[in-house]
């Protein structure tokens, strides 16, 4: 028992931010840590049918608001069942996408909604990242690797170069909020150096 | 467009509330009112399908918590879609169960969660009913007739006397609560009788 670390991972849609989580906790495992991987929306039984509830269906099936709901739903079941547990149990989790995540998308592409996200999560949800991995870099680059892969849930990466934008400038203004825990890696690198550059961040954060 | 009223049923497991609801439904109509029939959870399309997702399962599928948001999910998508535009059209709502079932069933009988069931509605929700009729009656008789009628649905009534007892004093203490539009009914009549006096409780309310 003791004393885990929570990692997020945020970035625009086709950030590579799914790769490097991949990339880091092999990195991680390799060096003897006690890893545990998973997402959001998802990362535990209950959370993972919220998510196709959510992400799959019309545009407009749920407002933003009964989104936000859904989201925090399977956010608390993500977190009792899965990441508090393994905190607990003194291990690293890496999470690709978390609060910051709804923040940016329900809170600021679909309305002026980040108060209400805010106020919800301190209510049901009440912890933050230990530290947050932010992979920045040119949205139209994001884009078109996002295109490149769609499936059924890609409905929020519909928006093109506008949305792609906006949630760029957005998630750097978080991590001017939070500053604390946000470490801004250049997405624009090779894949390898991103790889390193997050591998630094991290291990450095763990061995402080 | 115009003045619609939102009337909810609450009460025990077995008391009788949905078939008066109907019974009331016909009534009102009988006598030239437009009126719409619903219930909570559900009542649209997307709260149907999450409560699904709540009702189905084991009893210990959703903390209290997420269970507690993923009420509110559906009752934000029911009101947006049924109840709302409803009641901006003129109509009288008639809704089986609402905001005061989740205090009672998820605030108090699951923990003692009032607190955050009435946070969450204030942020999320925000409104009451116009009208609310409690059946109020004998938890013994309301068990034997919930335990006639076992669904795959019904693990909220598998709690026995005990649950039921409490689940009667709360509501009543809800009444008190909410005084203004409570109208408690005695449910240990005959059903007609039960019938008359929510359609005269009722009718006082409309007309006055």
């Amino acid at each position: 028992m003791g004393n885990g670390a929570f990692i997020t991972f945020e970035g625009i849609d086709g950030s590579g931010k799914s790769t490097q989580l991949k990339r880091l906790a092999e990195a991680l495992k390799g060096s003897g840590h006690n890893v545990v991987v998973t997402r959001e929306p998802g990362g535990s039984e209950g959370a993972e049918e919220i998510r196709s509830l959510v992400l799959e269906g019309a545009t407009d099936r749920w407002s933003a608001e009964t989104e936000i709901l859904l989201f925090t739903a399977a956010r608390r079941d993500h977190m009792e069942r899965t990441i508090l547990p393994a905190l607990e149990a003194g291990k690293i989790v890496l999470c690709d996408r978390f609060a910051d995540s709804t923040r940016m998308y329900q809170g600021l592409s679909r309305g002026d909604l980040r108060d209400l996200v805010d106020q919800l999560h301190d209510l049901m949800i009440g912890r933050e990242p230990d530290l947050t991995v932010l992979i920045d870099m040119d949205p139209a680059t994001g884009l078109a690797r996002a295109k490149g892969r769609q499936t059924s849930e890609e409905r929020f990466e519909d928006f093109g170069q506008e949305l792609q934008n906006k949630m760029r400038a957005g998630f750097l203004d978080l991590a001017r909020e939070f500053a604390d825990r946000y470490r801004i890696i250049d997405g624009d690198q090779s894949m390898d150096d991103v790889a390193a550059d997050v591998l630094k961040s991290v291990l450095d954060y763990l061995n402080d």
